[in-house]
């Protein structure tokens, strides 16, 4: 097992996915947000990382987990800052939303690179590895831009793993309908027992609930 | 150059981009639209395809060129029942709307199968690649499922090019921001004349425009 890699996935289960507040009450965004976690724990696993949870509180999951109720950023540039990671002990971070992710897509986060980045939808930042120990993260706006710049400034060579896998965060209404149309996990079944169904427009798709 | 695969660019000057309506002039969607093909038929070329457009009407570029003014599945069927993609003579069908193409991600459609499917945001598909005479497109709704379906209707296997840059078509305001932020092309270099730029909010990014 020495060459899995630790792959922190952050997690606040306190505060789920407010911007689905119009389709899912509090209790069903936190039930979502659990599923969408077990695919991703399960996808990592099988990807050869060794997955753990950075969370706001206890989860109560059988799986290592740090608690940190800090800011996202701040939480994980403390974990970076203590574990510095380097090309013998490459970190991985990736988001506990994104309900696509095969074993597949994440290997490529394994690819070369000081700093490997997996941009999400809408100028984001999905996932990283890094085997640099001065990189650091910056999620508020376009982060992607933000992080080939960190990268950049800390002398790191970048490169991007190109997924739509690991790019499609699950965040609005519209990204359910990624979920139901690509989607084989957890995160799927529960969309499903929740009675939400593809709704296919002209455009592009979205969802409908059963009453 | 034998080696090289034949890549159909559907591409309708006379109709551009009717969603962007809120943000361009028809002139304008008719400037990026042709900015956006630039883009793609330069990465086809440098990824070792035979790009070729299928144009509703003439377009004057430098490109071969089939004139079909039918309806997008149409004129596709059209082309593949005309051409009979085989193992030996595949048939790729690029979208000419994918800003973001890269030679790498379009290098991704070569990979074994019968039909390789690039999907779009949405459920839709951007890209297909097929060794297979008899399977047709049907670009309603959400296509990507009813492509899988297709494929194993004819007994073809299949096998998704996974790639965040093939995913991207470009047809809302905020996918103008995904070119702002990952573009290095002729699309990118238009919307920047045209005064475009990122504004980085709380959630996904977005653009504004300089007046």
């Amino acid at each position: 097992m020495s060459d899995r890699v630790d792959a922190l996935v952050p997690f606040a289960p306190d505060r789920p996915k407010t911007r689905l507040a119009d389709v899912l009450t509090p209790a069903e965004r936190r039930g979502f947000a659990n599923a969408m976690a077990t695919d991703v724990l399960a996808a990592l696993e099988a990807a050869g990382f060794s997955p753990e949870l950075l969370a706001t509180e206890p989860t109560g999951r059988d799986v290592p987990e740090t608690v940190d109720d800090r800011p996202l950023t701040e939480a994980v540039n403390a974990a970076l800052a203590d574990r510095a990671p380097s090309p013998a002990s490459p970190l991985a971070v990736v988001m506990a939303d994104l309900a696509l992710a095969t074993p597949r897509a994440l290997s490529r986060l394994r690819g070369s690179g000081d700093v490997v980045l997996a941009a999400g939808t809408g100028g984001g930042t999905n996932a990283v590895l890094t085997r640099h120990p001065a990189f650091r993260v910056d999620y508020h706006g376009a982060s992607y831009l933000d992080h080939l710049r960190a990268a950049r400034d800390v002398g790191a060579t970048v490169r991007e793993a190109d997924s739509r896998l690991l790019a499609t965060d699950v965040d609005e209404r519209d990204d359910l309908a990624e979920v139901l149309v690509h989607g084989d996990g957890a995160a799927r079944d529960w969309l499903r027992d929740a009675g939400f169904e593809l709704d296919a427009g002209d455009g592009r798709v979205s969802v409908v609930r059963e009453e």
